[in-house]
C-alpha cells in the first residue's frame, strides 16, 4: 500500500527520515503517475541545493574519498545527503550492509543521510531515477547532495554533467587516466582527485594527466571563453589526507560557477537533462505497453521481422511513423 | 576511419575473426546510420542461431558456469560464441584481460568466440547494443550464442526473456533465492542451476526456490497453458560437475519449445523486443540533438523549469505534445 504523497510531504516537511525513505523509493520505482504526483507537489521547494557529482572506476576508493569529503562538509557545518548509484549492484535502499558498514563513519552523525541506488526498478534505470532521487534530496533541505555513480557508461557522464560541481576520481595502476578519457570524462570534470597518492605512480598520472587536458584545451576549447581550468589534487582518502585542498578547490569552482554564470547554466543544464529524461520515460512507457501484445501494429511488424520478411529498423520506422501524432 | 560495411559483410561470409569483431564494435558504439547499414545487410542472413541467456548476481560463478556450458556445446559439435555483458564494466572488446583470462579453457578451439560488452557507447546502453550484437553472432554462422549477463536489472530480465533457453544461475550463501524473486528473474527462468552445490546450504537454496516456484505457479500460471515447468540442476561448475545434466534439461527444453509453440514465440519477442529498443533509440537520439541547445522549446521550458516556474513533469508534456507528428 503506497503511503499518501501529502502526507509524505508534510513528513519530509516536518524532517521525518521515514518519509525521505519512502519518498526516494517511489523515485526509485513508483508507480509513473505516483512519481509525477510527488515531483509536482515538491518542485518549487527544490533549487537550494549544491549538487556535487562523484565519479570514477571501480576500485579507485570512491567512497572512502566520497564518505571523507561529506565529512570535511559535516565539519565545515553544512548538512549532506549521499546518493550512491551502482548500476551493477542488485541491492538498493538504506538498510542493506554495505550501507551500515559505510555509515560507521557518520554514525553519530544524523545530518548525512545515506542512499544506495541500484538499477532496478523503472523502465529508464538509473538514468531516469537519479534526477528524481536528486529532487527529493534537495526538497528535504540538505545544504550537499552527493550523487556518486562508477564512472562507466554514458549515463553516467550526463548525471556527473548536470552536477554543479564534478568530481573525477581516478588512481595510479589502474590505467584509469587513459579510461577516463575514453569514456568522456575528462570533458565533465572540474576537479580532478587523484586518490591514493601514497603509491608509486601517483606523479606519473598527474604528468599524464596534465598531458591531455593541454592537449583537449588546445583542441576543443573554442566553445569555453570563460574556461575553468579543472583543479587537480591528490589525495590519501583513506587516511584524510588532502581533503582541505578538496574543500578548496570546491570552494574556487563554486566561485568561477558565480562569477562567471556558470551556476545558472549548470542549473539550466540539470533542468533540460531532468524534463528529457522524464519526456523519454513516457516514450519507454508507451513502447512497453506496445509490447504487452496489445498493439496490432507492432505484433505484426514482430512476426515479419521474426519471418525475416523485414529488418528491425524498417519495422523501427514504420512503427514511429504510425505513433506520430501520439507518442506522449 | 570505418570500414566499407560491404567489405566487412563479405568478410564476416568468409569466416574472418576481425571482421566479425569489427562488426560488434559498430554494434557496440558505431554511429547510427552505419549501424543501420549493417543490420538491414545481415538480416536476412540471421535467425538460425539459438539464444542462450545467462544471468545471475555476481559471485554465483557465472563466468564459470559460463564457460563449462560453452566446453559441452563444443564436445556436442557445436559452434558458439559467448557475449558477455556486463554493466559494472568499463572495458569492453575482445582482447582485453578478462577475456583473455576466460579464453584460456577454449584456448586451442578457433569455435568459441568470446566478446566482452560494457555500457559504453549508444545512448541506449546495453539494452540497445545487445540485441544488435546477438544479430550480427547470429548472422556469422553460430550454432549457439550464449549471452551472458548480471541479472540486476531491468534491462538483462528483458535480454534474458528473449533467449530461446533462459538459465538464471544461484549458488548457496548469497541469499540469491530470495534477490532474484525481486527483480523479476524468476518468471524469466527456464533452467534454475544451483552452482558451487558443493557448498553447504544447496540443499536449503533448493527447497526455497522449489516452494518459491510453486507458490508463483499457483497464483501466476493462468496466461501460460503450455507451461513448462522450470528445470532445476545443482553444478559444481569449476569441477564440470552437473554440466551433463544441464545439457539434459537444454534438450528437454528444446523438446518443449518445438511441441508447445513456444520457440515461434520467442523468437516473435525477440523480433519485438529489438523493433522497441531501436525505435527508443531513434527517439532517444533525437532527444539527443534537441539538448545541444538548438531547440528553442527545450531551451524555453528548462529555463521555466530551473527558474521553479514550471515542474519538470508539465514541461515533459509540453515537450512531447509539440513533437507530435515529429518523433521519428
Amino acid at each position: 500500500m503506497p503511503a499518501d504523497v501529502d502526507e509524505l510531504i508534510a513528513g519530509l516537511e516536518r524532517g521525518e527520515r521515514r518519509a525521505l525513505a519512502r519518498l526516494l523509493t517511489i523515485a526509485e520505482d513508483g508507480r509513473p503517475e505516483q512519481l509525477r504526483q510527488v515531483i509536482g507537489a515538491l518542485y518549487p521547494k527544490t533549487g537550494s541545493a549544491r549538487v556535487i557529482g562523484i565519479t570514477g572506476s571501480p576500485g579507485v576508493g570512491k567512497s572512502t574519498l566520497t564518505n571523507a569529503i561529506a565529512t570535511e562538509l559535516r565539519t565545515a557545518g553544512r548538512s549532506v545527503a549521499i546518493l550512491a548509484v551502482d548500476p551493477s549492484s542488485p541491492f538498493s535502499g538504506g538498510a542493506l550492509l554495505g550501507d551500515r558498514v559505510r555509515m560507521q563513519g557518520h554514525h553519530a552523525d544524523a545530518d548525512v543521510f545515506i542512499r544506495s541506488m541500484a538499477s532496478r526498478g523503472h523502465l529508464g534505470g538509473l538514468s531516469f531515477a537519479t534526477p528524481q532521487a536528486v529532487l527529493v534530496l534537495d526538497a528535504a533541505g540538505f545544504d550537499d547532495v552527493i550523487v556518486e555513480t562508477v564512472g562507466v557508461g554514458q549515463s553516467e557522464v550526463e548525471i556527473a554533467a548536470t552536477a554543479d560541481t564534478t568530481v573525477v576520481a581516478i588512481a595510479p595502476g589502474m590505467g584509469d587516466g587513459v579510461q577516463a578519457a575514453k569514456a568522456g570524462i575528462l570533458e565533465v570534470a572540474d576537479v580532478f582527485v587523484i586518490n591514493k597518492a601514497d603509491h608509486s605512480g601517483a606523479g606519473k598520472l598527474e604528468s599524464e594527466l596534465r598531458g591531455m587536458l593541454e592537449m583537449g584545451h588546445a583542441t576543443a576549447d573554442a566553445d569555453t571563453p570563460a574556461g575553468w581550468w579543472p583543479s587537480i589534487v591528490r589525495t590519501v582518502a583513506v587516511r584524510g589526507e588532502g581533503l582541505d585542498e578538496v574543500m578548496a578547490a570546491f570552494a574556487a569552482h563554486g566561485r568561477h560557477l558565480n562569477s562567471s554564470g556558470d551556476r545558472e547554466r549548470r542549473v539550466r543544464a540539470r533542468a533540460l537533462h531532468t524534463i528529457r529524461e522524464i519526456a523519454l520515460e513516457q516514450v519507454r512507457l508507451r513502447f512497453s505497453r506496445l509490447g504487452d501484445g496489445h498493439d496490432p501494429l507492432l505484433d505484426a511488424l514482430a512476426a515479419k521481422v521474426a519471418g525475416r520478411e523485414l529488418d528491425p529498423y524498417t519495422a523501427a520506422d514504420e512503427l514511429l511513423e504510425a505513433l506520430d501524432g501520439g507518442v506522449a
